[in-house]
């Protein structure tokens, strides 16, 4: 067995994206994503997946180039490698990460989302050339299915008129019918018993009445309401106060870990983030000020799997609990959530997942949701197997983009249907 | 691949220990451990280690029984066996630990310590499987040797007359010029480079006197002083006023994270501790209070090899060093801190390790120290091999025992030398 990596392939694609709103704008009808493979010696291939935007490619290639001839079980060598590839700081630091929705962006939030995609890779490499599945190299599974919710997004029926894009039959959410159809939906489709909405882009009463219409048409689910710091925290106490009793947790109401505190003290509602608490530095202020209930890992913001356990073992110690959040993203991401997922012991909410939103992905076979469950795979490595035709032509969409859509502009995209938008200043409301 | 667990094997052993002083008492002559084995289908055994007294034994035996047809690879599971085997918790619950000497013994730290044996044995069956050291099963090596330091203590040149011992070479140490001379043969035979002493033994200003001798002969070396919570906070912030320039830490000075929080308050030395943060659960005051600058943390305490890899995280999260604890331990023990520590990036102090002084090993081949370090083994497992016959010997020893020695006692040896012994009161001075 020779697991020294030999090669390295990056392919950025487009895939399709429905207009789903929020506060910053609309996504554009394509959005960019990164696949990666790492290649073994022994000519095993193992698959990963991370954001696609320029400034990630230009931190991959450079990583991709120093990873071969190491060892594909090296994973707590990719830190060293990354540490390696430069970042032209200046482009990245302070800049807001609106693809992201993860507050201020930084050279190493960067690095470490381009090292979960290399991450994931190897580990589905190691796992196929071991026999293993990606779970029982973090340690082993401790549930067989591991639970997601149900992603709402207001919404529009299509794209802007003449503007290239694939259909969905989704149809349009602009008001609280419209979200309570989209939630039945999502039930009778995948069975999801939990709801989260993404807000922040009616005015907060417009939402509060959608959270209370999904609240009468499922009685005693789980709904959690998420407007990305849209909010100050006057506004945000007043939206507690009015769903305090339905909400299972207010997601990122105010922007910054001084606002979440001070909304987290004067209600009695969870709040959970993946804004104020993306990277290990920015914990230890937010426990110490009891500003977060519970922390939304994204193996892509925090570097891969095994940093995720970390994370969970983190807010664990103290008694912050623990989810995982979603941005757009393909099969790959999905079985690597649920295999590291599936390894985190007290994981008490249903994870977020755009999947359903994503018509198009690059593997064989799409990973599917039961009872609002993925199944955990036990085949070697992640357990899905690419489709190289479908990634070949997802690629060519990226080769033949003009550079409008290769890095995620959801104000641009909003601007062809309102020419007058501006990016909201926050707090917006 | 069978990776099934199909018998699992404990053997309890005595072996020889030197007459080394703390402030409980002084060592027996032997001192229990637990030799684990773990047998996989194919016909694979890992091997681990931890304490041997009888409460421990109790809850290895039905442990064992459990672990029967489950995989090797589970390693996230051992935690949930362990939440099975029932714990008389009547016996064990707020007694002091005194052979651990980590403060307050409860159920759930003799079941953590039950768990690291068996886990270091899994990783040790799981990585002879794969064909992987144990350390790329923790993610890889980012060093290629550990450091460690030389732990000394106190001791008498010989066990009391009339008591059945193995004889030792390292004379006798009651004084500074007898400490001095110990670290030098520490630097000669194995090339230590920095010193820890076990004190709480004399009244602080000899072994304030020891470690200002130890400064003179070994000047700019790393220095560390760990009374085993022997003092009270004003004797705990004179000593650090005495010695604060050439200690590297203080250790466990006091008992108790509000103590060690005064301390720390009132001094500029830091402090570590293997005392007062010995679990997750006391994690969370001890670091808001900052009463720790530094974890000695020990993988027979915390559960294990990966959880050793979480309390790593959670520390650099909060800005807290890490660093090994040694207690009592054999060339299993040292193989696996050797394999954990070579993952952890940000170590930063020389490990704890007792080994020099246990001249009995159940190995065919000791590990050996060169410059003060232990080379990180790249063999299958730990890279260590049982010897059989010697094994026997010790088993065989602890069989002849009358019951004296399976329950490590410092007291009991003590009274033997000075029978108006009793355990001090604390703190001490």
């Amino acid at each position: 067995m020779n697991l020294t990596i030999t090669d390295v392939r990056l392919t950025p694609i487009l895939v399709a994206d429905p207009p789903l709103l929020n506060t910053q704008g609309v996504h554009q009808p394509y959005t960019p994503r990164l696949i990666v493979e790492v290649v073994t010696a022994d000519g095993i291939t193992g698959v990963g997946e991370t954001y696609g935007d320029a400034k990630y490619l230009e931190l991959a290639r450079p990583f991709a180039e120093r990873l071969k001839g190491r060892q594909v079980s090296d994973l707590n060598g990719l830190f060293t490698v990354a540490d390696r590839v430069a970042v032209d700081a200046s482009r990245v630091e302070n800049a807001v990460d609106v693809g992201g929705l993860r507050g201020v962006q930084t050279a190493d939030k960067l690095r470490l989302s381009v090292v979960s995609g290399f991450e994931v890779a190897c580990l589905d490499a190691l796992g196929k050339a071991l026999g293993l599945p990606v779970h029982a190299l973090l340690g082993g599974k401790v549930r067989d299915a591991v639970e997601y919710s149900a992603y709402l997004f207001y919404k529009w029926a299509g794209h802007p008129e003449g503007v290239p894009a694939e259909k969905d039959d989704w149809g349009a959410a602009v008001d609280p019918a419209g979200v309570v159809e989209q939630a039945r939906r999502f039930t009778e489709r995948y069975g999801f018993t939990s709801f989260k909405l993404k807000g922040g882009v009616f005015p907060p009463d417009e939402e509060i009445a959608a959270i209370k219409a999904l609240a009468e048409a499922f009685p005693g689910h789980p709904l959690r309401l998420d407007p990305n710091g849209a909010w100050s925290v006057e506004t945000s106490v007043k939206v507690a106060e009015e769903l305090g009793e339905v909400l299972e947790y207010l997601e990122d109401p105010a922007l910054g870990t001084p606002a979440m505190a001070e909304v987290a003290e004067r209600t009695g509602v969870p709040l959970a983030t993946n804004m104020c608490v993306t990277t290990f530095a920015e914990i230890r202020e937010a426990f110490t000020r009891g500003a977060v209930q519970v922390v939304l890992s994204d193996h892509h913001y925090w570097g891969g799997l095994r940093n995720t356990q970390q994370l969970a073992a983190v807010c664990r110690t103290f008694g912050v609990g623990v989810s995982m959040h979603s941005n757009t993203h393909l099969g790959i991401s999905l079985a690597a959530m649920t295999h590291v997922a599936a390894t985190v012991p007290d994981l008490h909410h249903a994870c977020d997942s755009h999947y359903p939103w994503q018509s198009e992905d690059v593997l064989t076979e799409r990973l599917t949701f039961e009872g609002g469950k993925v199944a955990v795979s036990d085949t070697p490595g992640l357990g899905v197997e690419l489709d190289r035709a479908r990634l070949a032509a997802l690629h060519q969409r990226w080769l033949d983009d003009d550079g409008a859509l290769r890095d995620r502009d959801d104000a641009a995209a909003m601007r062809i249907a309102d020419p007058e938008w501006v990016t909201p200043a926050m707090p917006r409301w």
